[in-house]
């Protein structure tokens, strides 16, 4: 199985960004472990803070892969292309958000993404992309 | 590790009310297998169509157990009053909703849940109970 | 055909609870004289002030019975569970109000049975029961 | 006993229009069926496409006959005018609606007229004209 | 000078319809005494319930007469088409009411005409009518 | 008769600010020409820029003299409490705009004054008091 | 193929009304320059200020035509009635506006019809109802 | 004189649930010394998670006894049920809450009984039901 | 201890204002009851009709005694400035109103001082004066 | 006559994303076919899933060509920059949209485009790129 | 060049409220570091907590000075009236404030005065003065 | 100390779109006047018409440099993401916008950024950027 996992902007800043709300770690050390925790699946990654190139992604990966992972950062809530891509692909894609996105700013509780994801995980930290990776297998 | 499952209004009725939607399994069976995924585990479970009485279960499990998975069905976009119970307690209350509540009626897209919860799991069937299960591990 | 009456809150009170909206009849003297005019129909009558209690009625009544007739009072405007059990069940549910809600607070406006219900009859005054009855025949 | 029933616009299409929400059956082959139904009440019968036809049927019924039964159409939705003569005239109005109002488009949930009928009736389709000759009974 | 005064829906039942608001006095009684408050004055009158003829005639006298007093009753708060229409024309409209529209229900606050009228006059009765032809002169 | 013509913010600038929408005659100039209109009509006049003054001086007037036009100015579309003033006293007050205020800013065509005064005058010019001075005739 | 070119309220001003938004030529005028570009297509014209006549007149032309141009005028933005006969009828519906309705006042941006109409068109001025009639070839 | 208290959901709480919000002590600590403040009135007491047996409470106590102090905690917000119980009952009540509900999450800020209660009183901590039963003497 | 009653616009009225809203006693017979009722209590007075005046005397008071009883009328709804200054100043702030504001119009529904005061009685007469100094005991 | 058409975001999915709605012809056979039908008018092409590479692609266009053509997807509902483009280039702008964005989700329904585009076109699948140039000519 | 610089309501508390807000500096020692700071430079100072006088002193100065830079406070959310003699008066006016009102409570993100000043200087501490005192140089 | 100034989308056009809103300075001409004003401050520049460009360069220079000026132009009213990363990063970043944005159209009245921003400069012109850099000296 090979699954991909897209990071939207500012999610490079992770371990440096707001560690009180984001934590300390950086996602390629997160990366590493979640590989090792998966040894069978191909997890592949990208991230950009620019929307088109992260629709451009999901319409590589969503004809070719088996599932994407996507965390869209701020474009969640202000992406209806992001939304587009997603419905359009043949993969299922999941969304996941670090930070629990309900008890933050009213304007981070609308996603235009959860309609058109076959999944959403919530405000687990990044367990939350592990618990993404299982609900594949 | 003592886990309890609360499912609210309606939830007795899986496996019968539009299966389109909650599919065709009953939640006792889906229960008997769940337990023997996670054998070191203790689940219990509850179910009740009274949003009182699920108020007074997360009540005595939340400073007696070690997490709730709850899925309040349609007392997530009207209680109050459970929301208060989760935030009460000591125990970590993940939220877990089988259909995709985002992709349905305007009413569900609201939660007063899922800002007090400690994670949110929405859209994977049957299975979002598994995940939050392993949430806890 | 065997139907069933269900009451929601504080609809015990009536005869009772402003008269001038309501009218001074009770509803057991009402419902004597509606069997009385429908000798051949089986006329069941449920009352209850708590939503749960309701929903599990409905649940019962909706695989069992030829059809529902529902005045949820308050409930009707606040409660998703009601409404998920309704659309959940076999039977066709009928929904009456004595007073013309529409004429009242806003929030009385709003139901969330109209939506999932088979019929509204609304400001019949206790005349609604009967006409809910005979659009069963 | 003297009754007037009033279709609004596009309700002249019956049985042409729409036959999945509305019916196959003509208004006026209807309407002969009702008149057996109830022999010893006169029935009249009007239909417009235009709003202020409407009105000026309602102002000349209104102050003459023993009741109206309206199914204004669209112009439940919009009109203030139409709930004006109604509110204006003597003789009580039942307004019907053949499809249930409240489980299609927004603007179709909210109607003018409601607040000023003595009466409601949706969702029973054809069958809603009779109930509401019944409650004039 | 010459001057039109429009009325529209419902307004020809003046003197019958909701005395405590619109008062016992018809229409013609009092445009009677304001032709002899006004002789130097021609006041034409013209009343209908049907929106599109309100367009017509304020597209005929809007272009041959003085000036327009228009009481356009309930279409005030829902015709785009009569204010495009008072927009066209070269002759000033007063837009009057009778009652006092801001102490009634929350859609008769709000008016299509007033934005384009030279005018408005609100509340004083059908002394109204007299105080927007005095503006004239 | 004695009546009192109230001005508030800014209209001591009647003259000076904005001519295109208010004028070039200032207030003090109208008004001789206003008592020269009404020879048997006492006429007084106040202006102030401070809600508050302007509350007090609809108290005194009120309840001494005969009827109040009041052009409160910006505080038409703020002060619950110069409204609060206006219901309390027994003198009818009428409400004045000298602008259409209704083709203006949004906030401009919300007035708290409206419904508790007597009659409404607005878009004439200075006219406008003179219209509201003949309405107390 | 057989077209009907239907107008709403205040388009017979067309050449005389705000000749700054719809320009100064009559719609006669231009029509005869229509027929002229399209000799193989029969193109009728129907005008009325009378929404319940736009209604009559769709209901006949949208049973015995090939298409229908139809630009409302006002009833756009407030005639349910007029959507709902759009939607009744066989003949695909094009929806055309001469002026940019999106680029004037709020209340001008929302159209019932355009979610029924096969095409919508504007902002062209009167090459619009060419573009119009192009796309029925 | 006999008053009775009634307190809604997860107030069985107090002294355990969020401290710094509602303090510390439990309430039935609270109502000892209350009862020892009062000795000429009876105080009850009572208190249940479940909307349904509040309003039952109400109803009960409302037609037998001289007052209730409701705290209706979480279904402050979402109850109409309470709110028609309240009014259908003789017994003036008055709404107390420990916390100022008005400086909390802006959903807490409506209330559904403020409308129907004889009193309201906010923020007081314990003391407020101190104040209500003094508001009865 | 030294308290101040600071009322704001309009209550200079008590007893000649709506008296069916808020009774037929003066203020100042009121408070000499009150200075009986509490004689070990300094409580001074102050009415005001403008904002400012009241900003400027909770400044003053709110530094130099042990509490401020603040029935600040219609500002209430309006006043930023006056929530400002009770947040500013050391002394706390009760709030206080003689009839059931949340009862009214919908604009008295929303205060803006509730949020900052230490406490708010609504709905007792004048009799909530009296509950707001047993507070400060 | 040089005209330009653009894409925006998942367009260079067509006749791949959703063909029920779009459509199974890829835009590239579509221009090949319209250059045929336009042998006189040069057509450029554009297609950029990025936002500010589309604004770019305006500003150079927008002052060198006689025309754009843009269906700027899902940026349409978004991108207040494109927009913002669109206005400041001399080019006239045409805004194309395949399928009836006023039939599809309510946030399709708004357009920061359509009131500085030159022209709106609708509906009409791929043949509204060939009205649109079609209005150029 | 003479400037004045205008303090609204609770400004006088400067250095005694909200130190955490505001700073603990009393806007007197800021002013005298200011007027050093700007020698050529006439730098009147002016604060009142009363709308109305702050509405007169903007008249005042507005035709007499060269420019104002005003702090309304409160009223800056509030008052359409000063908002009016900003709008009204010959001399720029530049609005200030000392903390960034964007990340405070709601209501004061909205500025009657924003649209009418010269411009806006948010978020600055006591620098923002001195920025609006350079703007003017 | 080193500073570097942003500029958003559409503000290489700046001199070139709308003068007669922007000016017809370009922000090059400027940008050497302002380094000229201030001699010991170096000022790097960057633009870019990519939101996601935009987000990165400030992930570099918000760790790297003394401060930010950023004027985001139409990503203002839209970027989250830009607003996540000024709030990510240690640089104090300034809002500035060239015209009014407040005067202008509703949806310029909202800013993503001023919350998270230092200080907030808005309708100076390009002097805007000259007190953003003092701002910081």
């Amino acid at each position: 199985m090979h699954l991909l996992i897209i990071n939207g902007p500012n999610l490079n800043l992770l371990g440096k960004r707001e560690p009180e709300v984001y934590g300390t770690e950086t996602f390629e050390d997160f990366l590493e472990k979640l590989r090792a925790d998966f040894p069978d699946t191909e997890i592949s990654y990208y991230q950009s803070n620019i929307e088109g190139e992260i629709i451009t992604k999901i319409q590589e990966a969503g004809f070719a892969l088996d599932g994407i992972v996507l965390n869209a950062g701020a474009y969640t809530h202000t992406s209806v292309g992001i939304a587009d891509a997603v419905k359009a692909v043949n993969a299922p894609v999941i969304e996941v958000h670090i930070s629990n996105t309900y008890s933050r700013e009213t304007f981070r509780h609308q996603s235009y993404l959860s309609p058109v994801c076959a999944g959403v995980i919530v405000g687990f930290g990044l367990k939350g992309y592990k618990l993404a990776i299982q609900s594949f297998l």
